[in-house]
């Protein structure tokens, strides 16, 4: 670790040239290394307790692509952006996905599994507690909006595009990935790849923000 | 716009260096331009139709942090840290959200209001869809799990320790903080500062994930 952080200029700078991207350089591809530190931005994504309820499908056929394009509005990104993520959460996330995280803890720090009793009595009882309210899959599902966030972020950073999107049939995508039978269900959709600067009028406009004073309150 | 990006290993390494902080410094306190940056940051954050709906409370009070500690099982990160940011989701977002943000779009961009009709019908539209199977207060609250994801980001790219948390009392934090009459409620909230290396036995382990392979699918 060293102090050559990223400066408040170039972070903001990056920020701001971020927007939601709706026409990609169809021609343009993230690269393999760059696309490889993008999947491993949102596997270090933080999430409830570690638990980490999600599984990322990266689609990148051209003909699986065509048939989302069908079930998301027909909207370009799909089939026009270099890479498509799709978030997804566990269904129904129960005691097994506790004992599963417990398991890779010992194995990644070999922490001793008595250790991790007032833990896992702990984590039992967030379960239970979702549990009983019929929340589970939703605070799955908002575990996944950390992920994003942290991708766009990271994509930035990259110089690399994207747009976020929840106009699509998540029950669709679930069939045509498999992620139903996988036990997960999709949650939101982000594409990746460049800017089409020609055809995306959007990237000429200016972003649309409340003013900070409207939005933040210092107590 | 440069080509000055933050490399992939700059980006992973900082990325890496983040963990959720237990024990903060309380003797270390975020300058003021970094603070303006990671609230410009939340700022940043991208939302469902660009309709920002939220709230951002930043609590730097101590005799409030007090009382908001015993709201969060005393967990020592809400009076140690530098900043904690509560936030909030807009509360039954209605109609008038749509029309005010589309205002703010005219005042911005100078767009003319006729050429907004499209964009106003699909958000209408959308938005009478997640109201009939009440999912208006959720829609909000994911948006802030984004903001909460771009947020925690930003902070690792400054160097800037972070703690996301959800073990709070809601109710009584809306209570303290006025949330529920700004016609908001909180959703979680994310302690800022630095870490406190002797005290907090977390930042010598190493993190735990799951396999790539276990959480990334390629179609």
């Amino acid at each position: 670790m060293n102090d050559n952080f990223v400066s408040n200029e170039k972070l903001l700078e990056q920020l701001k040239w971020r927007y939601a991207v709706k026409r990609f350089d169809p021609d343009r591809k993230i690269s393999d290394q760059d696309w490889e530190t993008l999947e491993d931005s949102l596997i270090l994504a933080p999430s409830s307790y570690g638990l980490q309820p999600w599984k990322f499908y990266v689609v990148t056929d051209e003909a699986v692509r065509k048939e989302l394009t069908e079930h998301s509005w027909n909207q370009p990104q799909i089939s026009e952006c270099s890479h498509l993520v799709v978030i997804a959460a566990k269904k129904d996330a129960d005691r097994g996905d506790i004992e599963k995280y417990l398991e890779r803890v010992i194995e990644v720090r070999g922490t001793p599994e008595e250790e991790l009793e007032v833990l896992k009595g702990m984590m039992l009882g967030s379960q239970k507690l979702l549990e009983e309210i019929g929340f589970i899959n939703e605070w799955a599902a908002r575990q996944c909006f950390i992920s994003l966030g942290f991708l766009l972020g990271a994509a930035a950073m990259k110089g690399i595009d994207s747009c976020p999107m929840e106009g699509f049939q998540p029950t669709e995508y679930d069939k045509v990935l498999g992620i139903a039978d996988d036990g997960y269900f999709s949650v939101v959709v982000c594409a990746l790849g460049y800017r089409n600067k020609e055809e995306d009028w959007l990237s000429k406009l200016p972003k649309v923000r409340y003013p900070k004073d409207d939005l933040i309150k210092r107590v």
